[in-house]
């Protein structure tokens, strides 16, 4: 066993096993405080919330209460393992959530028969919390249970590996776009990949402004065009009227290659087809679709991205899950529509343009970080993220009336 | 407003809302910290429970983990007040067991159409769980629920309502008739409410030796005999084959009284007619069947329990729940059996009839506790009760099959 794989399962076992416990946040020692937490105190909180719905939010923990919650059907790049084994990247994800968010998470791994029973599992449960992060479900079923879901529960429901990849990835290819003066309404995109991470992307950069035909999707056999006929409704949407067949083909002259598809499966001489400044997101986690070293040995005016944090230009979702459940439950947002996920991508992209205080510098261990091919996107170990983007999600939140309630006071104000 | 009722609703609403957090057990400060809580580290937890099911216990929080789980359709004394105002109650629940048992608890809140769509979502999410404990769901359906998920599911089912009740009522109740040189064979038995925990309560009497054809129930319409026709399946089985019709006829002579039904349905005049040297275990909350001193006055030779904490002889649940649950969880319990059930209850007994620590008295606010009619049961903040009551079930979780390992070494043993 290496040492790495040594240290995180001792990490996840040592001492205790796993990594988030329950505690308890009013005093609990007397008789007296249990009178007042249990029989007979608590009829008081029970009575006034069943006379006010509302009153849940004030006298339980439900408000700063996020569930995550998995059937283990797409696990990492690990596949389906089902969900046991997805118990500890959910705990994990609980982990960050309260690391960078300070919210309550709680992990729930449902076992299921059918897509329906997935979904009326989670909407009876939705309610016990302030939102829900769905996780780790491949597609396309993930789309149906999303959509689903929405419809049926009052709190926020966000799959992050779809929204919280297509965030982060949105506002690092904005930024890169504009350095490299390009337009997206413009770009020529080629998307490798074609599942959940691949379509959002797709999905939510059209809503930034490219043109869903300059849009070429690729999944395993290869170019997503309109004379397919193996193709589900939501790869339909990007069936691109060409005669174009191979990845060679579609990238010639492209703009922007995003990879959400799996390790060197984009070489260097696809990308010296490519046009001029361009930009590639090779988000394929561990290994991208091309190592950077490589990318930029063949592409000197190239802006590349990639999942990894030990090379420049992480995405990374921990830029955006936590704070777009801290932005939408402040203000009990009853969704995370696309104003919000509009805000947050605004919010993240405008922070890399900004000065970069010196702890962000020593946790990334570099002596500078300015806006540019080396730095198009915050680092998750920036502080200002947990204020900026919460507090972007919860103003777009109120005004596109998702919001129960106004902004707090100061709400998010920087000392 | 009084000040009592203030006080809880402070209590709950200050200065966060809510009684419980979830909180972070490893270290999650640095890169590193988060490389092995999350990506890439915690492929490796996912990889090794994916191949070996039960690593779950190694690597995640599972193992000290229980849900609490409500409809909210019998909410303490008040009713069918919907899973949202159950909330206070669920989370209250997570803190007794923390509080007493060291486990983590969390609440969850269904809502559903059918009993079916109940069991279907409990039996789907409980996997995530070490151990489900059912609570404030109303009867006839609590018996369907418990029953449909001990069978689906692989990890312990409770409903406490039912059988925390029923654990301590017994254990009170062998005690009480101990002193009072009666036996449970012999013992004409009635018991006013035909409940969850009333069934509970008598069944388990059952299974102590008490003969069904001794005891009498009554529910809102009177005595349930075998001429009858309106009687659910779990009622029937309570169906005395006798004349009488009244409360008044089926309690003359009768050794034991046991309420869990409403306030002052048991008047002095009653309690006149049973036999010498009486039991009575009032414990409808918080006003009881009939008040202590009131039945105290009518009858000197009375051993008298109630639910509440201002009297001796406190019938409550949390001498049993937290404990059942950490003996099960500690040896992996597939399901609290009867066995499980029946060990707390003569760990419980026995436990009120050795000296009582001066931490004890002092809690309790007495200079003495000596078995006898006035110390029937241990007290709620007898430190002893954790680990006694978790051993005897821990034990016969092993004897009996139910455990999925043996004892850990020096479990629970006492300094």
């Amino acid at each position: 066993m290496t040492d790495f794989r040594k240290q995180a399962l001792d990490y996840h076992a040592l001492p205790t096993p796993g990594k988030i416990s329950i505690e308890l946040t009013k005093p609990a020692e007397t008789s007296k405080d249990l009178a007042l937490a249990y029989s007979p105190g608590v009829a008081e909180p029970v009575r006034a919330i069943a006379e006010n719905p509302d009153d849940v939010y004030k006298y339980t923990a439900k408000g700063n209460l996020v569930a995550v919650i998995s059937n283990g059907t797409a696990i990492l790049g690990l596949g389906n393992l089902g969900p046991m084994a997805s118990k500890p990247v959910m705990e994990g994800k609980a982990l960050l959530f309260k690391r960078f968010a300070g919210l309550d998470a709680i992990d729930i791994e449902v076992t299921h028969r059918t897509t329906q029973d997935f979904i009326n599992t989670v909407a009876n449960i939705a309610d016990s919390f302030g939102g829900v992060n769905l996780e780790d479900i491949k597609a396309p079923e993930c789309f149906e249970i999303e959509q689903a879901l929405i419809a049926r529960c009052e709190v926020p429901i966000f799959h992050d590996d779809q929204h919280g990849t297509a965030i982060v990835t949105a506002a690092g290819l904005l930024n890169a776009l504009e350095i490299q003066g390009k337009r997206l309404p413009k770009a020529k995109i080629v998307c490798l990949g074609a599942g959940a991470a691949a379509i959002a992307c797709m999905e939510l950069l059209i809503k930034c402004g490219a043109q869903r035909e300059n849009i070429y999707m690729l999944d395993s056999k290869g170019v997503i065009h309109t004379r397919r006929e193996d193709l589900n409704e939501y790869k339909a949407l990007f069936a691109n009227n060409t005669d174009k067949r191979t990845l060679q083909e579609v990238i010639t002259e492209a703009d922007v290659f995003v990879g959400v598809s799996g390790p060197n499966l984009l070489s260097p001489d696809d990308l010296k087809l490519m046009a001029e400044n361009p930009i590639v997101f090779a988000c394929s986690n561990p290994d991208p679709e091309i190592k950077p070293e490589i990318a930029l040995a063949a592409r000197d005016d190239l802006i590349m991205a990639t999942g990894r944090s030990d090379y420049p230009n992480q995405v990374n979702n921990v830029l955006c899950f936590p704070f777009i459940f801290r932005g939408a439950l402040d203000v009990r947002a009853k969704a995370i529509n696309d104003e919000m996920k509009l805000a947050a991508v605004e919010a993240i992209r405008q922070l890399a343009k900004e000065p970069v205080p010196a702890e962000v510098l020593q946790a990334a261990g570099v002596d500078k970080l300015e806006f540019g091919a080396q730095y198009i996107i915050p680092k998750p170990m920036d502080p200002r993220l947990r204020t900026r983007v919460s507090k972007a999600v919860a103003i777009a939140a109120v005004s596109s009336g998702a919001a129960r309630i106004d902004l707090p006071k100061n709400y998010m104000a920087e000392s």
